[in-house]
């Protein structure tokens, strides 16, 4: 199913590219008009054990920065979120679905507050910059809303801490879960916040200045060597099993937060003004159609989901497979799915179609798979 | 240059993809979340002549529709671009500019013109319909903002009318340039329009409804074989030469529409109410910074430019090229390149570094080449 990714400006380089290329990189996706690096040397269930056991590099420059500054840059945020934003500190990361009028979703992005008048955004696959500017200027906000020169470096899994402390100090044991803090860098301030894309631990440099980012990525990679360090990225298998969602793959402008189980970052105080409350509150009424679940597949390997693969109770379509991997762990498949009200049982047994035509038996799961 | 794509559900396929599949499709490109084909078993070369003497099929599906529809739909469209759109009528096609409130270039679709309260804007690489809700919301329209299920599909090349006549009918000679028709096919209505990426003649059919899209690939290929019909994409030495502008490429947001030489787009008439006025007209009373301009330079062929490549004069860099290919015909690279002001003269002596830092004479070009 691969094919060759032709490359022009559009679809821009990041500071790490060329690092990422001399470190072996064989395939690509595109995120937000970037390269995001997809696959090294090693096959995918080489590098989901190399994850769970060592520490890995990704270049994750393609989760862009909307900044948001300016006297009306949290009146704006909080309009596009349900999420309450209001009791947020500096030094907070916080994940905030974006929702339309409809309560479609419009990205999921990272929050991070900087200050009381500036915020950025990090965001997930679509031009969350443009949905900004809109309203900013629909509603005539005093507000900036930008693309600073910022390419997060992620360093995942669980010798990540022990490496960055080389580099950054002792300070780094100090950052939180979903904070960051503040730590210098051959004379630049950089923001390193506890977060990433698995669950294997870690942190996310958000680099500010691309000219630094190949003297970083070489500092990472040469203190990393003692923790056999490799270079990665999101890791499918692990990014499933861990019940990680993604945009446009989970969930778009079609699903709203309820079926996807975001309900605790959704607030329906009346304090708390945001575009789509009302939508949202209809559904929550009524309840959600859909519900995200997980999917175990039995084996053996194979298949590659590229295309939603159909899932069927009693000879009825109940959902579909949007991601969906071997997991060499659990010998089985594991898939994310909307699965139709009605059906909301985990240990459901299912009939999985793969795009192949191939039948496979399954069973509903809980989030996320043991 | 070219690695792997990694496919998932985010990439988006098409109705058509299966059909460019088959059709033997080496390689992909990412345009709104979606698979454009960038190239099939011939050579860009052999594909460029092909593409000048037959017919090509391509699948342009990720030219999305946003559809503006309801009673202040002309508010919103007009809002969006500073082209006057106010005595366009239903069967137009418009290239309209769409800019934020600094100038800045935020896409460059072809607006049709569907109802005096309904519009499609056929857009290129980003997520316009983020800024029209983003807009309608903010100023509270009555307007709804939507995706539908159009797929256009392009027939290029000077077979394409005679190809075309055969399928649909007599009618289609009668359209005129950047003009649309309605036809039936397998009994819906499709609009068809004369228009698209490339400069050879053609049309491109703005499909409604997916399931019809393999009858209609299929009813295009068969009888296209009497024209040596070919699948094709959007040709790089054909567009530069014809001076075809590439968002994300030639433009950005760092970019206004009077450097992209688009003026004529641009109505500084004080009755068009639209975003970004002041900011354009503050330009257009200074004069732009950089120009577009075609540069030539010398071969032999050899390198490709997806990285921007720097062009000096005496020593000075005053542009970069954004766009470049070899052309075979005219036996020179063709570049597109936005150029320091000063520097404005066609013949202009120039020196290109590519990107594996080959040094190249040149001169600069009016556009489109000759």
């Amino acid at each position: 199913m691969s094919k060759g990714l032709n490359m022009s400006r559009r679809i821009r380089r990041t500071p790490y590219t060329n690092k990422v290329e001399a470190a072996g990189v064989r395939g690509f996706s595109v995120v937000n008009h970037m390269l995001l690096p997809k696959a090294f040397q090693r096959s995918i269930e080489e590098d989901y054990w190399h994850l769970r056991e060592h520490v890995q590099i990704w270049d994750v420059s393609c989760q862009r920065q909307v900044q948001v500054y300016g006297p009306d840059a949290a009146k704006l945020v909080q309009l596009m979120t349900p999420r309450n934003i209001s009791k947020a500190n500096s030094g907070d990361c916080l994940y905030i679905p974006i929702i339309d009028d409809q309560a479609g979703l419009i990205n999921d992005p990272v929050l991070l507050k900087l200050a009381d008048d500036k915020f950025w955004l990090s965001v997930a696959d679509s031009d969350v910059i443009l949905y900004a500017k809109g309203l900013a200027i629909g509603r005539n906000l005093q507000v900036g809303v930008s693309e600073p020169d910022v390419s997060p470096l992620a360093v995942q899994g669980p010798k990540a801490e022990d490496l960055l402390v080389e580099i950054f100090g002792e300070k780094v044991r100090s950052i939180e879960f979903f904070k960051y803090g503040w730590f210098d860098f051959n004379g630049s301030r950089q923001l390193i916040a506890r977060s990433g894309y698995s669950r294997q631990g870690g942190f996310e440099i958000y680099l500010r200045g691309s000219r630094l980012g190949p003297l970083l990525w070489d500092t990472i990679w040469e203190a990393g060597k003692a923790h056999n360090i490799s270079p990665g990225c999101p890791n499918l298998i692990e990014r499933i099993e861990g019940g990680l969602l993604s945009y446009g793959n989970e969930m778009t402008r079609e699903n709203n937060p309820l079926e996807l189980g975001l309900q605790k970052y959704t607030s329906l105080d009346s304090s708390v003004d945001y575009i789509g409350r009302e939508a949202l509150e209809k559904i929550a009424l009524r309840g959600p159609d859909r519900l995200i679940h997980g999917v175990l597949i039995d084996g053996p390997s194979g298949a590659i989901c590229t295309t939603p693969w159909p899932i069927f109770f009693e000879g009825e379509q109940i959902g579909q497979i949007t991601s969906g991997v071997f997991s060499p762990r659990l010998n089985k498949y594991v898939g994310l799915s909307l699965i139709e009200r009605g059906y909301w049982r985990v240990g459901l047994p299912v009939e999985v179609v793969f795009d192949t035509g191939e039948r496979r038996s399954g069973s509903l799961s809980s989030l996320p798979f043991d």
